[in-house]
């Protein structure tokens, strides 16, 4: 429909329709990154993000249950506290539910809910509840802290650094594959092991809020974000904010290089599925994306050891625009494009 | 359904569950306030709340225009910040829409939306948007601030204090019913100039921003908050978070001295409506309610001199246990009760 909202240009086009309506304050960073950053006191910024989650476009209620709906309701919004290089402080639930929810599925839905927020530092302080004659709708709203001006920007990206992520790509993508499958089939036949665990990743993604606290330390990491849409969709975002007028940015992205799990690599093998493409395009993985300068690599993938691989995918240069894609010395045909709403 | 979220007892319910669940780390009021407090630096607390409306349940798309939709969105968490007595600084925007919404009703919104934010100094600075294969949704957030420990909260009535409130109750209540009767006819007949008002009441109430700072500032104004649910329901929380294990407060609510407006009280009588009714438990006039201690009520009626009508409906007293609700000398038998989503 010419004159729907969906004419705007998708979910970022209605975006940049408010951006475009809007100023910041003084000393305030607005729309753009994963939180808005408002200064605190003398040594400590806010950091404010909030995300909505609607049944049937976020997720199937039939197939996810009440704790891992609470669960994957906040992870998604820690994972933008985490790509800020924030700690998390506090968190906000508004929630409408059909009268015929159940007060055990209320009750599994807050246990759970609370459980990861207390796991994340990010106490509940309140929200909203109220009936829905429709879907079930969540929002969520994480404040967290960062030491003053040291939040991780997507617009910080310099020509020469490495585009690097946390984890691995493109499981949840392939998880949402086998919930889509298994929804439409409308059996409960039991799915293989990696099966589910690919499943597990799409519905309990690990928001990286220790990998992003220690990542935002280091000044060599420049530009952050977290993967929500995918990287063809989401590095876009950053070689855009880190253009100027004079330099404008795109990236090389080897796509031999993209962190595939093992069993990521075999359910594509096993299904006629791209792992490829799940990783560039599927989204919902909500590792972390970065640029960091070359040398400072080494420093990075220091202070992950523990905790997680951090694997280089491409670099960022200012002699072409957009995203390229190799495989190897060869630049791929194909394009690819992350998730978009509308 | 005896099992449904409905048995925990209504919202009310389902909020202690969550409350019973939760503690308030050091420093931290969350949730049972209109907002939770947060310590910002050394001169401000933060203040933050949210509400999330949906199609159906908060409104009739077809009724409510983009531009009001937006603008009462806004207002009702703006009023949320107004109960603290607190200044606005930032808001957040969660909207899930069909993708049959029209593009000019999406400006619409969003033109709306700004206009009214900034008007009380709350600047949008972020949100999400995603598509709904259902109702629309939308949770608005908003950050305030107040002077350090001088947020105005539920807990602090005292027995002898007068009951007040701002403007006058019942208009939105109406406003719904003329929306409700105009819906059920199918028919767009032109309303008469009260219906008209009093429709207006409610989808555009009045953020009491400016009043909420005037008598944030008097030490006599002890408890405080905004009136979404109706009086019979929200001075309950008053009385509930303002009394301790050895004193428990009451309220004698005088039915006769509640502030209705001409057109209501036409209106009603035009009607066969019951304008004290609507005034007790409709809910949704967006008004201050406050417990005044007698020696300061001059003083808060002459802050308020300029901007609106602050009327004295009643007492807190320690002598009986809830709300008795009098007419002259004579004790109403009539019980009512606010607004409930389960």
């Amino acid at each position: 429909m010419a004159d729907s909202v969906a004419s705007l240009g998708g979910e970022f086009g209605f975006i940049n329709l408010i951006r475009s309506r809007i100023t910041d304050p003084a000393g305030i960073r607005g729309i753009g990154d994963d939180c808005a950053v408002l200064p605190m006191n003398s040594t400590t910024d806010l950091v404010v993000t909030t995300d909505l989650l609607i049944e049937d476009v976020h997720f199937i209620l039939s197939d996810i249950t009440a704790a891992q709906l609470a669960y994957k309701s906040a992870a998604v919004n820690l994972s933008d506290i985490a790509a800020m290089g924030a700690r998390p402080i506090g968190c906000f639930l508004s929630i409408a539910l059909p009268k015929n929810v159940t007060a055990k599925w209320a009750d599994q839905f807050i246990e759970s809910f609370i459980a990861i927020c207390d796991r994340f530092g990010a106490t509940l302080l309140g929200g909203d509840t109220t009936s829905s004659k429709g879907p079930i709708a969540i929002n969520v709203a994480v404040l967290g802290k960062v030491p003053c001006g040291r939040s991780k920007l997507r617009s910080s990206a310099r020509p020469g650094d490495l585009i690097c992520c946390t984890g691995t790509l493109g499981d949840s993508g392939a998880g949402l594959d086998v919930v889509l499958s298994r929804v439409a089939s409308a059996e409960n036949a039991k799915l293989d092991a990696d099966a589910e665990w690919l499943v597990r990743r799409h519905y309990e993604p690990t928001p990286r809020i220790q990998e992003g606290l220690l990542l935002g330390e280091l000044e060599g990491v420049h530009a952050m974000m977290d993967i929500s849409d995918g990287i063809a969709s989401d590095l876009n975002h950053i070689l855009k904010a880190s253009s100027t007028g004079s330099v404008q940015l795109g990236a090389d992205v080897h796509v031999e290089q993209l962190p595939l799990s093992s069993k990521l690599r075999r359910w594509s093998a096993a299904n006629g599925k791209n792992a490829i493409e799940l990783a560039l395009t599927a989204g919902e993985d909500f590792e972390l994306l970065m640029t960091i300068s070359p040398n400072d690599l080494d420093r990075a993938r220091g202070c992950l050891a523990s905790l997680c691989p951090l694997t280089v995918i491409g670099e960022i240069t200012a002699s072409h625009k957009g995203i390229r894609y190799m495989d190897g010395d060869q630049e791929l045909t194909q394009q690819f494009a992350g998730y978009t709403h509308f």
